[in-house]
């Protein structure tokens, strides 16, 4: 970039360049860019969306940079009807996702009491609230959608990967570390056995769950989410 | 980039004020200030959330301020595991909100293939990307969460109701408007039948559908979202 003149010539230099060098123009030149690459204040710090043929970077990137979604289990207070519930999840620690979603859940909730009862479950994210689909409609097929399905799993307390997990979680999710003892929360995890992925026009990607979960692996930090 | 100095004259003012005349300055300037109210747009204009003792009006200020959700339904393809999508609806035009969500959906997608063959289905809300939870963790409770659970219908496309929710529909998002028509696009509704609101301590909430669909009936516009 450019230095400052050290030269009382800076009186003679052309009006442009004074203007174009001045710490006020240059904030402001700053916040400018930052604010055209909008809604860049929703994605400050975020790693950059993959391209849609790069359909396992997309789920994986999807999985590590949303910290929510909608967990689908089957009812058992419904009897049998689908019956999605907002979650907060973790892949991993940020920066360094693994793609396996863990949950918090208490079974003071439908959603841990279905899965033991029934572990068939999904969890869906979107791409709409990371702020990256612009003006584009959530429903539009460019901005991307993931869905996870497989079985609703709880991890052992005392394993090493509940502490992983509780890592993971807490990372994201500070808060949690608090919640209520007596409330029983436990540790779950979705072991994935199908991925949807919609990032494009022409229909879902097809994915394998070793795909995604294997992805970024031996390509270095800059790979990861 | 350089450019002359056009008058002689400007080179007398301070160096201060012709930075701050200079339109490159100014349009940084405005762009900055927009950057700086965010992230307002995600609230402003937004009806206050109803307090959480009120549970039927926090369930409709849910459903009329998200534009999109997730919608599970029993999937063919996957062996009636419960299969979650993000979708857009609409419970009425901005302001004027009836709490029925509406739905545009092709059969190209596994969804509303789903619900054609088994139409029990939930359509999931969440206050976080409202952006009026604040710092909470979106499973904190007081982040207010919606499953309507019923069955998924398609709308007679010659009925009136089919021109109502088409408005509803195409308000909140217009470029479905634009959307293929050899998609054939239908519209959809969910008949309600079970609520479940958390949006506080304490658990579920318990509102019946017809106290969800008559909230606001006769309480005129400034009880409508």
């Amino acid at each position: 970039m450019r230095t400052a003149s050290p030269t009382p010539t800076r009186e003679d230099k052309p009006t442009t360049e004074r203007i174009m060098r001045s710490p006020a123009y240059l904030l402001a030149l700053a916040v400018a860019l930052l604010a055209l690459r909008l809604p860049a204040p929703a994605v400050a710090g975020r790693p950059l969306k993959p391209a849609p043929a790069e359909a396992a970077a997309t789920a994986r990137w999807l999985a590590a940079q949303n910290t929510w979604g909608v967990l689908s289990t089957i009812s058992s207070d419904l009897k049998g009807a689908p019956f999605g519930n907002v979650v907060s999840y973790s892949d991993g620690v940020p920066g360094e996702s693994h793609g396996i979603p863990y949950f918090y859940l208490t079974t003071l909730d439908p959603t841990a009491r279905d899965a033991l009862v029934d572990d068939r479950t999904s969890l869906t994210l979107s791409e709409f609230p990371l702020g990256t689909c612009g003006k584009k409609d959530p429903e539009n097929p460019s901005c991307a959608k993931l869905t996870l399905t497989g079985k609703l799993k709880v991890v052992d307390h005392q394993s090493p990967e509940a502490d992983l997990a509780k890592t993971a979680l807490f990372s994201k999710h500070p808060e949690m570390e608090g919640w209520p003892k007596n409330h029983n929360f436990e540790i779950f995890k979705l072991d994935i056995e199908h991925i949807f992925l919609i990032d494009w026009f022409g229909g879902p990607k097809p994915i394998s769950p070793s795909e995604y979960l294997e992805y970024g692996r031996n390509q270095g930090s800059l790979m990861s989410f």
